[in-house]
């Protein structure tokens, strides 16, 4: 697959149970109690999951529009004691915060991390899924050192849970080791099954197929958001993947709204459970991925009448929520690599 | 399923990547570095290799015809500090060893460890492949506080890895977490699969029609083995499951010997690999489940061929074997429950 530029080796590839399994073992050899991991803040759920499985402590390093800021990485490198086992980091379409990492600051990321022995977990479930019509480079096809972790649960089908991780040699056989050691193997069947429909059939047709139906949901999603959201919200235009991050105003707690929300039949996830050290109260993460246009409509819709009382209710028990004064998408992130 | 007397609630069932999975989950849940698992000598190599991955250290339990020694049970629980977190036991067509738990041991092997205080993890992908035509109680079935570990692999298609944990409500949530962190969720598409047979077709059936295939081939493999080892071999007369546990004459490395039975184009599994202590080296596992009958026999054939000369060497440079005078099958399991 030279779409995002790696050259790779079958015999450096682990398949895994999901790349879910793949950052659960590689957590698994690299951190012991105590240890730290480096990772964007907002971070993947799943990942803060098995980083607290393993009782890693987890050092959040923020973004911009532009994806992770490579001097507040150098500036964690530089003080976080003790020094981090490795970087997690979603480059492109990120989860959740729907950025990617320039090109330009890729070159740079790896440098930082090298430069401190410090190695990069690079996650990458939505690299194909960009709406521009291109991809970015991998931070793999950049160095070889990275820990690559792919999935075919989104470009392929989610209830397979087939995910790879791509790893130098040196992490290759700790890596077996482990695998068998949780499940043996992972299925025959399922892995069977992705071999034949990759040999088979035009899957980068089918790839395009799904990129055009998400595109259609993210615009429907930012048309909504626009149409509907009281002044003080403010949203990342996500250029690919499936997330938008959006900030309410200042006042509304986001996890504190979520039983009110499902109340009025919409739900979301709240920002906290995308940072390990108890940020993320006035964010949250809204999903494209899987309803249709319709139905996105109605629930940012509904999700506005949500906020809309939030903020009344706010109002009245003299706790003003001070919407800033703009609304509205932020810049989004780049779009040409 | 009644057939081992097992009540159930659905809830307190967990869905793993086969029974690998839920025995990794259930030792990290229970084990920190350096605590003690016991476990029947020999045990499980998957188990080995999961207490391994979490650095327990794992007690040996010996065995006798009729399964765990009781009083050994016993004083490994008076005399091993720390006191060891669970007893992993395969009580039916024990892995590697192919007996089985007799009926009388197995109220006194829950209520021994009940008066230490010390949970059960009972793995039992066996039960059903009993050559008697009866099953045998599974020890959750005389107790709810058991971990029983299952799996589909043996009954219906191990290419699928669908087992499932049936646990205490206490340790339910615990892995349910520990699942999500480890792999999200199982595939849903084997999961379905699994369910759709059982709720369509006649697995019992299919079942009776694996153990008999499975009887034949045992049938097989000790006529062969009565037939052409030589003397000092001793071996087990499993009642169900798949394998035979070969004791070889003395001055016999089975370790050793691997690659010269492979160079005749036959495999086992050493002993050594079933023990966390060295034990084994004068044990193999010879396993039925696959081959036909007609390979069976060849294949013991080869393996007596390898046997005899490496005894040929040993007399040859002075390291007599000293084989026992007998040859034959040790007294079998008891063959009813």
């Amino acid at each position: 697959m030279a779409w995002e530029g790696i050259r790779a080796d079958p015999d450096d590839v682990v398949v895994t149970v999901g790349s879910q399994m793949a950052l659960d073992l590689v957590t698994r050899i690299y951190c012991d109690p105590g240890d730290v991991v480096l990772a964007e803040g907002p971070s993947y759920v799943g990942a803060l999951g098995s980083f607290a499985a393993y009782q890693a402590r987890v050092v959040h390093v923020a973004m911009d529009a532009h994806g992770l800021v490579p001097s507040l990485l150098r500036a964690a490198l530089e003080t976080v004691r003790p020094r981090p086992k490795f970087l997690y980091t979603v480059p492109t379409f990120h989860n959740p915060a729907g950025v990617t990492l320039s090109v330009e600051r890729r070159a740079e990321v790896l440098a930082i991390c090298r430069g401190y022995g410090v190695a990069v977990v690079e996650d990458n479930p939505y690299g194909l899924l960009g709406f521009s019509g291109h991809t970015y480079p991998a931070l793999r096809s950049l160095d070889r050192d990275v820990v690559y972790l792919g999935s075919f649960s989104k470009t392929f089908a989610a209830g397979l849970r087939v995910g790879w991780a791509l790893v130098p040699p040196a992490v290759r056989d700790r890596l077996v080791l482990a695998a068998e050691s949780a499940t043996l193997c992972p299925p025959s069947f399922t892995q069977m099954l992705v071999s034949r429909y990759l040999a088979a059939h035009d899957w980068r047709s089918q790839v395009k197929t799904y990129t055009e139906a998400y595109r259609e949901r993210r615009d429907a999603m930012l048309r909504a958001l626009e149409t509907y959201l009281p002044p003080g919200c403010t949203w990342n235009v996500p250029d690919g993947g499936f997330y938008v991050w959006l900030t309410v105003p200042e006042g509304v707690d986001t996890k504190a709204m979520l039983p009110r929300a499902v109340t009025a039949r919409v739900a979301y996830a709240s920002g906290t459970g995308f940072y390990a050290d108890g940020l993320g109260s006035r964010q949250l993460r809204l999903s494209y991925c899987y309803p249709s246009p319709e139905r996105i409509t109605e629930g940012v819709r509904r999700l506005a009448g949500v906020l809309a009382a939030e903020l009344d209710v706010l109002r009245t028990f003299g706790n003003p929520a001070r919407p800033a004064i703009g609304r509205g998408p932020q810049a989004p992130s780049p779009s040409t690599p």
